[in-house]
């Protein structure tokens, strides 16, 4: 598969993700980030937020998941990523992730992604935006 | 404490992660990634590697760690965050991660890292490079 029709079959991908306990511990398992913010619900709520807050890389682990399991070819792999964390995720928040296509390059062989995650709920509102560009293998 | 007094006493870090199994194992149940460049290492063969390449989003969980962990105060917060990956990982490979102060805004309450990931061993080759942008809570 061309990298143009990589594009062309993943032009607009939307997913659902959510942030289940295994998803939260599973993540401080791996990161071994025990910051009082994740872990700690009075410290958190000192700080203003209604329970511990997730890790925003978590969001960062489902965007292996988008380009490792849902792009049309296996054969892929993540050259940059970036993100930029909005508002604070919560235990067993449902994030909605809209992956739109900002750039392919045929020439340097990569698709770039422009990346939203929004909680689901009665706002929808934007949690998290970013890309990744993805190239093949 | 301020901004700046954290920006004075992180202004080189330097720490060691391994991608241990339980690492690898605990991203893969996060993430539920299971693209075969990640889990089969006769898929990774094929493309040239010589195990099963790491996920890349292994070291953002690092990063995190870096944040929530090893910095001068518990109170932070990541704001944005960009990797670069320049070479594959694998299986126990040990990276160095090395932070050091690219910015600091006293008025928008930000210091912003500049990370650099090298692969211990004998050449210690940068695997990859990055930004982590950190605010006060």
């Amino acid at each position: 598969m061309t990298i143009n029709e990589v594009a062309e079959l993943s032009s607009n991908i939307k997913y659902t993700y959510q942030i289940t306990p295994e998803v939260y511990f599973s993540f401080q398992r791996c990161s071994n980030d025990f910051n009082p913010l994740h872990t700690d619900e009075i410290f958190a709520g000192t700080k203003g937020y209604g329970g511990r807050v997730m890790y925003g890389n978590i969001l960062n682990a489902f965007i292996s998941h988008f380009v490792g399991m849902l792009l049309p070819t296996r054969d892929v792999m993540i050259l940059t990523q970036n993100i930029n964390f909005r508002k604070p995720l919560f235990m067993n928040d449902e994030v909605l992730l809209e992956a739109s296509i900002e750039e392919v390059s045929d020439a340097a062989g990569y698709v770039l992604y422009k990346l939203k995650f929004k909680r689901l709920g009665a706002k929808n509102e934007l949690v998290a935006s970013g890309h990744v560009r993805v190239g093949l293998i």
